[in-house]
């Protein structure tokens, strides 16, 4: 199987020269791994986006802090219990399980990252953490990656990993591993989605961090199940430079575009995985918005200014028009009933805030032209629900303004047992 | 019954002075009432409140041209059919259905207003409406307005109309009435809310209008069942002056202020009308945000511009909070599930956009305080999970910011029967 041209290999994190893992069971969750260590023989030069939620959880302020040297060893993961809201006792609680997986390892606590998902508001279980955390490391391997990934994962229902190579410039070649956890729920909490990355490649560390930064904003986060952002929401990266190439000093060489390249491919892979594994979902839905222009006044502003809008900027309109559709309760229910119901996706679009002529707008969906010129077109409406039963359903909507804009989102559809999933729980 | 010590009293939308109604039976729908007419004797002052949708019916354009003189004397409604996305056709169509019930009248055909509600992108089918009309013309009478009521109606499940006498300066009383339909759904459509108005009262054409606009801010417009905004969605409102009183010039007066208060009263209970009928809705659900203070540079930037913000302005924070609170499919279905999830509440707090400390934020739910100090109090579970099976249950969210602003939205549970009532149903 190939991604963006790219062979997939297997390992996943530990396919990259010079890694290691280990996922266990240490007593969090009922019986399945629920502590997870990601190891680097050597330091690694360490990179992460961060949840744009106000409530934080203990974690993610410790890996901004840990992350000022833009340096890491290794990250400590448990699943069962998001160690948020917790006071005092959860920041305690946090620097203790960095401590312990940092003495066990023999490393400076500093280089070592943290992640926690689960139940929010309840004690984290550290004593349980600190007794399985030297049988981690006992078990550290570079073998596959199947138990660290299960290790991560709350509700969802199948392992999130992938693995990839490519030549650099000079005949190396690098790797680089992902795996992921996606928005299963363990109340009383919320989606959380967490994604580590592992890379031999050589690269300095603000290079490395502005390709995650652009990355993201094009994968993880353009994957909406329903709009609830985490309060433990991240996605890290380590780059041991194992792989002997010179490093990457800048965001435009050859050896740059082939990393940035496999980086999009990875992080793009594990999102659509994540959206296809949305609670109660039956299928996974991408959301494209087209030839969308900047609004003039806006446009004019920049030029006025000399400033220059940033490409994230520019596809943030088309953007914002594809997560609207993409969280409407009324479009993902009718995607979910197989109901080719473009109405619902035009009442969306025009409601996202972005203005737009109504007779020149057109919308596809699952291949089929279904409006345009102000009005439905005569589609088959039993041709489109039956297209709308595949695992994968495209809506595509063109506002065919000039120089527009192009962004894609994916999500997924709307069931009876995301109500189930979400509201069969009592605390 | 009394809203706001008011007493409520019968008749609806005829029992203000100088009004009578006639819903029939037209043909559009299956078997019930599908065409309203709301006609008043003389000549009355109109105001309207429209969808900020960028797609929009013929029937709000028309509407906004025919309100340039600020007079009306007759509004025309039918249900089954929207007529939005219908091209040039539904153009001509909407300008018909006018012209009918003005010729059917006997008025100038700008002095009749029209709502249209039901499928889009099918044609309207203007013949029936034609032949319905006489018809109810000759029924027009000035008992109940259940018959119009009811022909306004979609899915909704019970009518939605009340009528208010109050006081005016010099020992008269004037009367003010409304029927209003909520968030059901015809597919291939979205949910359209109207609501329509009478009054007895005299006030100047902008008076009214401007009273209309912020109390539907506070109303109608803080109500969300799912977050989509119609093609559709009007709030109309005529008044005829038979009450007699000295005509309203300023919004400021006694009579002013005890007719706002009545147009409040009247719009915030069939507000909370429609979201208790929401579609599968099983309870009534307010979220108030309070002590949520304006951000500091908005606020210096207008005091250094010598501007004032309005008070819909600073009320927008808090609002904005409370809709990302209520529009949030993991709060929606906890609160079907009865389920005191506070984790839910502040995650979707978290992420409306607007700055707080988690360490000062209160969450109440269901009367009890569930979530302070940073972490969740020590509540019973089981004694909020059964408060919380009421039929109206009550989020507060206090930010404890110094002269901070609040505001409540109103919405319902997200049920089985939600997926159900928009996912079965195929095009």
């Amino acid at each position: 199987m190939e991604i963006s041209g790219m062979e997939i290999i297997g390992g996943g994190i530990v396919a990259p020269r010079g890694f290691k893992t280990a996922g266990v069971y240490c007593g969090i969750k009922r019986k399945r791994n629920d502590l997870a260590l990601i190891v680097s023989d050597v330091d690694a030069v360490a990179a992460g986006v961060f949840t744009t939620n106000i409530v934080q959880a203990p974690c993610i302020v410790s890996n901004q802090t840990h992350l000022q040297d833009g340096l890491a060893r290794a990250i400590v993961v448990n699943s069962g219990n998001a160690n948020a809201c917790n006071g005092e006792q959860g920041w305690a609680d946090a620097v203790a399980m960095v401590n312990h997986a940092a003495d066990a390892l023999g490393l400076p606590h500093r280089r070592v990252l943290s992640a926690s998902t689960g139940v929010i508001g309840t004690k984290l279980p550290i004593e349980k953490i600190a007794a399985g955390i030297p049988s981690a490391v006992a078990k550290l391997h570079g073998e596959t990656c199947d138990d660290a990934a299960q290790a991560i994962m709350t509700t969802d229902t199948f392992l999130k990993q992938v693995a990839v190579e490519f030549p650099l410039e000079g005949g190396t070649t690098a790797r680089l591993g992902a795996i992921a956890k996606g928005s299963g729920m363990i109340a009383p909490n919320m989606a959380t989605m967490l994604g580590f990355l592992t890379t031999d490649i050589a690269i300095e560390q603000p290079v490395l961090q502005e390709m995650l930064r652009r990355v993201c904003w094009y994968t993880f986060n353009s994957v909406t199940v329903d709009g609830d952002t985490s309060t433990n929401d991240m996605v890290l990266a380590l780059a041991n430079g194992l792989a002997g190439n010179d490093p990457i000093d800048s965001l435009e060489s050859p050896d740059a575009r082939a990393f940035e390249k496999a980086l999009y491919s990875v992080c793009l892979y594990l999102a659509k995985e994540i959206a296809r594994d949305g609670e109660g979902a039956t299928k996974l839905v991408e959301v494209t918005v087209q030839n969308v222009a900047v609004p003039d006044r806006l446009r004019q502003t920049y030029a006025a200014s000399g400033l220059e809008m940033t490409p994230e900027q520019r596809a943030g309109f088309p953007r914002s028009v594809a997560k609207t559709i993409a969280n409407s309760p009324l479009v993902k229910t009718a995607l979910f009933g197989n109901d080719p119901n473009w109405g619902r996706i035009l009442a969306a679009t025009g409601r996202a805030g972005i203005a737009f002529d109504p007779e020149r707008v057109e919308i596809a969906l699952a291949g089929t032209t279904v409006y345009r010129n102000g009005m439905p077109t005569g589609f088959n409406g039993y041709v489109v629900s039956e297209a709308m039963k595949a695992k994968e359903v495209q809506i595509l909507v063109d506002f065919h303004q000039p120089s527009g804009e192009t962004a894609t989102v994916w999500t997924c559809d709307f069931s009876y047992d995301y109500v189930k999933i979400n509201a069969e729980y009592h605390t």
